[in-house]
């Protein structure tokens, strides 16, 4: 690692983003999203599943005006189809002492203060900020006086607490609580919730660690690690970067720790303890690999198990690899990504091939129906890029970023902000999502909420934050990963330089970054993407105007100042007022795919920019799997690229030469003949956007 | 219906399997299976899950020399992968009183004696029948007075019986009992345990039925529908068959019976009773659809739910239909028929693709790595044909028939006849089944004994008793549905004539079929299969030769005495010592699916006569779905067709010219270009064959 290269993100509240096509999801979230969600963690949203999760802050702050005649009781959690969870018996009438929802209900707060604490940046809004601050005085209320602060054990009793590390998730409740409490602490500059998650990762830090009295636990679902570092990186508090650290060496070694504590447990729940079988078993195999404990992290090249703990996981190795300069750690990072993007990686961003487990599957297993793709885990592939690009500015991982936001973490929300998808399948028909049990995670539309609320308030503080992955910072260069349309301050010591971004992407490849200064010296780091072949830049640095071409990766001209590294572009001046203009040329791409991947085999996906597309039944008819894309007449006559708003928003469709093979009579099987096809034209929108004007078919990869 | 063309089962013990292909089969059956079954009943089988079966007739029968001290107490079933099941706490040292093992454990006996009893006619074995005797004795002891017996009710106690049809199988181990008692009573002339069925037959016919006292209850698992009517057969007694027309009859009404019981249930198990939803909801109706009860069966066309289910249930139906002459439930019978072939057969006879339930997946629904096709699903499917073919001779039956047993059925079971499928995929690779926990069903090699063992037992009924599937007789006809080398004596009045039939199929096309009676007058009813296109028939009747010929389908001479119907050929005369040849010519088909099947899109697959064939990782080599078969060299050159005995009995390979696709680079998605591919040969071997010479790939469809 290069520690010159180093960089962190942007200070949001230094940068604006003004951008057509941000801005409109931006305002989805804070108009439609936000409000929601608050509703929802109020359990006032009628016909969806009650979060509970404010209701269990109340209770555990002894703040429920209703008392039980009977007193509380401890509700155990049972395994459903999601997770653990604890249900009322009546569910129109819940004990006013207990605990109810998932284990890990008090993350739905803290992605929903972290969402507001973006959002606040961006526009902001006093009766929201009113909103959050009571809210947050309700969560404080219910912290213990040692810091402790997960409404489950509180509510249900503090000698269970930390002995289900596994399953019952207090070490993600700790994780998510930090990212929302920083986000609104740099937002609003207020600390109480900052405060808060102070003093319960203390009490972690006491808890566990390397000393003999500590406990050798880790987290059974992954984020604490890089919430920690963010934790460190805003207090400066070493024993944060020291925790995070201690959790991620600790994993995977033997003996397993989910073992351990499972026998501790089976004593004291008075169950004989089973010992499970040898690691030849699949069942046995998989319980590792689910947590990525199978070995210690140092020593793993294959992302395994749940994708969104993964992603989880490999984000915090990378800020822990980063600011211990820890090369081994450093390594390990680099190679779970080669294998994610070389072989588990859907084209449209999305990674967790398999519903079971909501994991990772083997390598080019990539099913297109039965696609997991989790929103939230292409959410995390985001993080986990967005760290790498820290370390390294380097288009491989911004490009995968890249494909994952405008792809599968948009895709997650319908363009009116009312409606979510968990799972983004590649393909879907009829008696897929209606009659098919083995796809009963693949839904047909958008749902409204989901019990397990993940998704939602993921895609709401990512889109907010969307500004902290376009831009890096170190002390004398601004890396730009992703051009949108924003307005920010770049600080070089003691001054400041003005940038302001003007762009038409994702559909039309002309940038104009603006920048005034005062002579400022500063460097411009500008990521050349893959999708492009044929780059034009010219700039004036202090009025003089300088051309340099990028033509297929290499820079056409030697010019002072200008150098490209790893996709980069890396302009130094001392900037006036000056402009820097990049025109990317915006082919369509069709893709195959590796013939590895069984399931793509003889089809093609098509590109332009960062976006996917895909056919939908609206615009093409039924049947999407008898659509073939003519490849010989595409190279010969091309795509037509058209710009409409028939979305609702200005979207780029493509029009693509193609054939429709003729359905066959009635016979399950004939003797072979040539297929009967007739001529088409396929047209093609972006995948981001499928199904909204309706239900039907959808496909990203069509026949040749 | 016509009833002039009903016809009956030929009594096996007047028919001798001589055949080289089928001897082999029932000599392994005879050989290895049975006497393992037998040990597997008793619990006899090292690292095999005990069955208990035979353990729970002694408890029942208060035959176990130890009683437990603490008596007996309640052993509920749980439910688990397969099923409900009651598993000793201690499993080296279960307790002596209780029941354990699968509700249904009971018929693990009951399959055991139905192949004896058919092996015992291909083969007397005095050791064999004093052990079958013995088996018997201990089973009627446990029988009650009042003539139930399913040992898990005697044991647990007799007040919950028949309170849980749905689930605990009772009707089940009924049908099961009937139908193995039947086989043996027919085999030996011993009526023991017939009349031990008849009483259970008895107490069953005066619990259910239409009286007011009566219940409306049917069979969770059905069977009994066809063995009730089988009984009937055998005894004459109408009660046997109006207790089969009431199941049927009373099965889809509403209100669902299912619900009913278990309303009661909930209420003296102390549980509340949740009354389930609308049927749109996709669980709720697919618990309908699971066993066939979503509307009354007359008017049902799809085949749903659980597979070996539903085609128990169209079996029992077109027994009932043809017995009752009932023209509505024929008519169901036929639609379903269709409906299965049209869109839910795979080319290799098997039935049921979806894991889920064990099911009928939606039209055209026929996946490859995920398939179901259980082996015991495809044996049903051969008792739906043949009563189909007992109300009407034509191939459309037979030609099913004919393809499940020598693909799907005969695959279940290994060349050496010690390992077996219960699932029977069309396409496997190494990460599919090592690493994929989406297709735990699928196995890479056959397993040695299931706790859940119907599939080996069933193979050995099945297989042990293939004669009854081969000839249907009527007064004064002989249906040949399947040419096997066989003698038999078809009585017609007081006279008889003996039939000598010889033939190489599945692997050659010639058959020849002795007669030799005293002038006597009959009919030899012979299937021309769709796999031939031209026949040459020639046949002498009291010394005269006569030559026939269909081609195409179409009969070409007029001849007096012959004539041809649905795929039949029926020459009549008045036989001495004559002979009839056949000389069926045997393509090599390559087919397509309905491009409705999107599984099979681009991809064909290779039959010849009844066989369907396999490509095998090691003839091939790896990655099977980068082959590509050469449809245009193949029309040009045809195939190579090898007779050989590399699998250690005669088979016939294929090879045909193919092509083999590169693999690519490393990059997981590049612009689309042509796919590299080598010329190679493809070297086909029978699918039943598949996984006897190692483990590796195998696919059925591939790439054009």
């Amino acid at each position: 690692m290069e520690q010159s290269r180093f960089s962190s993100p942007i200070d949001l509240k230094q940068v604006h983003v003004t951008d057509e096509f941000w801005h409109r999801e931006q305002e989805l979230v804070r108009k439609e999203v936000i409000p929601y969600q608050w509703e929802a963690l109020n359990d006032r949203i009628p016909d969806a599943a009650p979060s509970y999760c404010m209701r269990n802050f109340k209770v555990a702050g002894n703040m429920m005006k209703e008392k039980s005649a009977k007193g509380s009781s401890y509700v155990a959690p049972t395994y459903t189809f999601r997770g653990f969870e604890a249900l009322p018996e009546d569910k129109n009438n819940p004990d006013p002492d207990k605990f109810y929802g998932f284990v890990f209900q008090d993350t739905d707060f803290s992605k929903w203060i972290e969402a507001v604490g973006y959002s606040l940046t961006q526009h902001p809004d006093e009766e929201l900020e009113k909103i959050a601050d009571g809210a947050i005085d309700i969560v404080c209320a219910a912290q213990l006086e040692n810091g402790y602060l997960d409404t489950y054990y509180i509510i249900n009793g503090m000698d269970r607490a930390f002995t289900n590390l596994r399953d019952h998730h207090e070490l993600y409740c700790l994780g998510h609580l930090i990212e929302g409490a920083v986000a609104y602490y740099q937002a609003t500059g207020k600390d109480k919730l900052l405060k808060a998650a102070m003093r319960f990762a203390d009490y972690c830090a006491e808890v566990f660690g390397p000393e003999e009295n500590q406990c050798k636990g880790y987290p059974g679902h992954e984020i604490a690690e890089m919430a920690l570092v963010r934790l460190y990186e805003v207090t400066g508090d070493k024993k944060y970067l020291d925790l995070s650290k201690f959790f991620i060496d600790v994993r995977g070694t033997k003996p397993f720790y989910f073992d351990i504590e499972d026998e501790e447990r089976a004593g004291y729940e008075g169950r004989k303890y089973h010992k499970p079988g040898d690691e030849g078993n699949w069942f046995v195999r998989n319980r590792y690999w689910y947590h990525q404990a199978h070995k210690p992290v140092r020593e793993q090249s294959e992302a395994v198990g749940h994708a969104v703990r993964g992603v989880y996981l490999y984000s915090g190795m990378a800020d822990v690899a980063r600011l211990c300069g820890d090369e081994e750690l450093y390594a390990a990072c680099e190679r779970i990504w080669d294998n994610i993007v070389n072989e588990k990686l859907y084209i449209t961003g999305g990674i967790g091939g398999s519903h079971m487990g909501e994991s990772f599957s083997y390598p080019y297993d990539l099913p297109n129906d039965m696609a997991y793709s989790e929103t939230c885990a292409a959410i995390r592939l985001v993080f986990f890029a967005r760290r790498m690009l820290q370390i390294k500015a380097d288009r491989k991982y911004s490009d995968v970023m890249e494909q994952a936001l405008y792809n599968t973490v948009l895709s997650g929300m319908a363009l009116d902000g009312k409606s979510f998808f968990y799972v983004n399948p590649l393909e879907v028909w009829e008696e897929g999502w209606d009659r098919d049990e083995r796809k009963l995670h693949v839904k047909g539309v958008r749902q409204k909420w989901f019990g397990c609320a993940c998704c939602p308030p993921n895609i709401a503080r990512t889109v907010s934050n969307v500004a902290s992955y376009a831009y890096t910072e170190s002390v004398d260069t601004l890396y730009v990963h992703l051009y949108m349309g924003s307005e920010l301050t770049k600080k070089v010591g003691d001054s400041e330089v003005d940038v302001k971004v003007e762009t038409a992407l994702p559909w039309d490849g002309k940038v104009s970054v603006k920048l005034h200064g005062e002579g400022v010296p500063m460097t411009m780091a500008l990521r050349i993407p893959t999708w492009t072949e044929n780059v034009k830049v010219s700039y004036t640095c202090q009025g003089e105007l300088v051309n340099v071409g990028i033509v297929k990766g290499q820079l056409n001209d030697s010019v002072a100042g200008v150098s490209y590294n790893d996709g980069y572009l890396y302009i130094t001046g001392n900037w006036e007022d000056d402009e820097i203009t990049l025109d990317f040329d915006m082919p369509v791409h069709v893709y195959k795919a590796n013939n590895k991947v069984r399931e793509n085999i003889g089809k093609v996906a098509v590109t332009r920019g960062p976006i996917t597309y895909c056919l939908e039944e609206c615009d093409n008819g039924k049947n999407l799997h008898l659509y073939k894309l003519d490849v010989a007449a595409y190279k010969e006559k091309g795509a037509i690229i058209s710009e409409n708003t028939e979305l609702g928003h200005k979207i780029v469709t493509l029009e693509i030469p193609g054939k429709k093979v003729v359905l066959d009579g009635a016979e399950l099987y004939e003797e072979v003949c040539a297929e009967k096809e007739e001529e088409t034209t396929l047209k093609f929108v972006p995948y981001y956007a499928w199904n909204n004007r309706g239900v039907g078919e959808m496909t990203v990869w069509v026949r040749v």
